[in-house]
């Protein structure tokens, strides 16, 4: 129990040794003693948060009170915070709204595809994309008289060189985000664009992981959450973005007041603002909101090339532990070795997932599980280490041995 | 300058002397020197919503991380949240959500009606409506082939009883968020049955502020935001009350993974929670909704009949200093001297509004106002006093009667 193999004991050391972002860790509040290897369902707590927070409720909203929509800003945020995002996203200002929720983003986005499309009948997504972003095809398709087809990332380029020419908008996330495999976005926005199409990408498991490129290839409109990779805290305010070309003929269905041209002139009829503010619903959580604001300044000269490289050295070298500790004991790896095709996560196959996670979390490595037995190892290189890594491997190997968990298998109760 | 009449500075400390509610007014943090009367825009800061922030931060989300989702019932927050909100509006448990803004929620609840009515035609609407209110109204009726008619409150009933039969549901305020007129939510409820339409009410000028019988009267659906009298802070999260003769029927377009059955479940197909959970949507933002939960507190133990009661007797004694200060001024009442007609807010016309607000507040009394002439003084009973409404009139006066001001009409930047 707990010996570590000499190899990939001094490998971790020798690469933590020479990590360039090693000193980003300490702009995360991470508890003593815990590996946290579920940041892409929950991002921990940024350090600069706590202080943001104070400052918002006791000064801004407590003294301030509403005189602070004007005076702290407040009424710009979700203009302001989608600046803040764009930069990690490959989004030119004015292109990026934060607020609401990812579901209500997606419905956002595929109602307004859909209506720059309107002589196309399909709505084409993955059949093994997150639900909500399936559930919400189904109701815009519904509401707009579509269908929807189901196309696995694999088969998509192949379906729209020969089916494209009724398809109004491809929804897809670059990341299955069960076995973290990396699909080619800009393939497949080309893909779309030689369809006719417009291609909408649902960026939760990807912004902050890795670059994007929105604006330089060509996506339409792209969605995200605010918690994961970002940081931004339980149910972050969501983000949309949207290509500049499209910004004139942008019709989403949910025309609140914050969307219009002059929402204090409280006009009889809708006149949506310019440019992506007319993206804006209603009113906006200022807290969660600015909450979100405050944990994106963890990336403040961050180089996200330099966040891949870390993200794929930490993910290959628990890939390396994983064959060495794990496959003799039944694991077998679900996300692809190639770099190319590995997001920020590994994903791990084993019958007994869920006894393993819980066990694992009783002895401080906290990952999480997707039905029925896939092991999801998130790394965010801004704060896991290889030492992190190589913890979590032998962890797992040694309850796997002690037979120190419960093997029956169980849904878990926990958030994407 | 400064002197106020006798009569009105003698009632004003009986009445405060007799204030039962009085003690409430610690259950807020308010800051020194100011007369906050803007309330029903933004709430003042509860005194328990910064310890519970503080320890949602640090404790629930800095130490429980991912866990914290179901060791902290984070995932029950809507429900829960919900049926606290309930209590104030007369909704029995497993009736009410809480989540999005008060534009998504209206986008719900208006084609959750419409979907209930599928045979008919309108959606009526009041063209005095809070903007936000109106075009979500179109955007419905757009989406499924519906017509918006505008019809005031006051011709409602007989626009109902004349032309109800293809109204599939009426969409109202119970409070003018200008004059602070009121409306007989009950009556208008009734009328919109008795044409068999749907009565979806927006309860933000409303909830909290006095009592509310949603069950009883049978209103259908409802929403409301959570910063006015609420308290919840800057855009906290709407909710949405759906009586519960609806709920096995209730399709309401946003169909998110939290409105889900089994959400963990990841499901292929989107299957509607039973009971009100079916009206959730997507990951709510935990920071601003429990902040909510926490202001709600301010309410333990609140008789709403005695909130009533006080604030009709802060408007009422406004109204009066208004008749003896302002109406010699040029000041006159927008607001119905009717108690049964008086919601929680008195409005004063005057062709200067903007730029006496502007000096008010300078002055240390908030208030705000609505183009071109309305000066709103919103009361809550929970922390309001007699003698801020008379401070209120006498600054108002004295500025006025100073020329302490800037004539110049202009729009202001605030938020209702």
């Amino acid at each position: 129990m707990t010996t570590v193999p000499a190899a990939v004991g001094e490998q971790a050391g020798a690469l933590d040794a020479e990590d360039a972002l090693a000193p980003l860790r300490d702009r995360f509040l991470l508890p003593e003693g815990v590996v946290y290897l579920d940041g892409n369902s929950l991002g921990p707590l940024p350090a600069a948060v706590p202080p943001v927070l104070t400052d918002v409720v006791h000064r801004q909203w407590g003294e301030g009170l509403i005189g602070a929509w004007t005076e702290h800003d407040w009424w710009d945020a979700p203009v302001r915070v989608g600046d803040a995002i764009g930069r990690l996203i490959g989004a030119a200002p004015g292109r990026t709204v934060a607020g609401d929720s990812t579901s209500v983003q997606l419905f956002n986005a595929l109602g307004a595809a859909a209506a720059l499309r309107p002589d196309r009948t399909l709505l084409v997504t993955d059949p093994g994309h997150f639900p909500t972003d399936r559930y919400l095809a189904e109701a815009v398709a519904r509401q707009r008289g579509l269908r929807v087809r189901q196309v696995r990332p694999a088969d998509l380029e192949r379906f729209l060189a020969e089916e494209g020419d009724q398809v109004a908008a491809v929804s897809y996330s670059p990341v299955d985000y069960r076995t973290g495999e990396l699909y080619d976005l800009e393939a497949l926005t080309r893909a779309a664009h030689r369809a006719g199409a417009l291609a909408v990408w649902d960026l939760c498991h990807a912004a902050g992981a890795f670059p994007l490129r929105m604006d330089d290839a060509g996506v339409d409109l792209a969605v995200g959450c605010g918690y994961k990779f970002l940081s931004g805290g339980p149910g972050a305010p969501a983000f949309l973005y949207v290509a500049r070309r499209h910004h004139e003929n942008l019709h989403t269905p949910l025309t609140g007041w914050s969307g219009h041209a002059d929402p204090f002139g409280l006009a009889q009829d809708y006149v949506p603002a310019p440019g992506i503010a007319r993206a804006r619903i209603g009113t906006p959580p200022i807290l969660s909101l600015l909450a979100l604001e405050a944990a994106l300044t963890a990336f403040d000269g961050v180089d996200l090339e330099q966040v891949r490289a870390k993200s794929l050295s930490l993910t290959g070298f628990f890939l390396r532990c994983a064959e060495e500790l794990l496959a003799p004991l039944g694991f077998t790896a679900a996300t692809p070795s190639d770099p190319a095709r590995r997001a920020s996560q590994v994903s791990l196959r084993h019958p007994h997932a869920y006894g393993l996670v819980r066990a694992l979390a009783r002895h401080g490595v906290v990952a999480d599980m997707r039905a029925p037995d896939i092991l999801r190892f998130g790394v965010n290189a801004l704060y896991t280490t290889h030492q992190d890594m190589l913890t979590a491997a032998v962890r797992l190997r040694d309850i796997t041995v002690a037979g120190d968990y419960d093997p029956t298998p169980q849904e878990p109760g926990a958030v994407t």
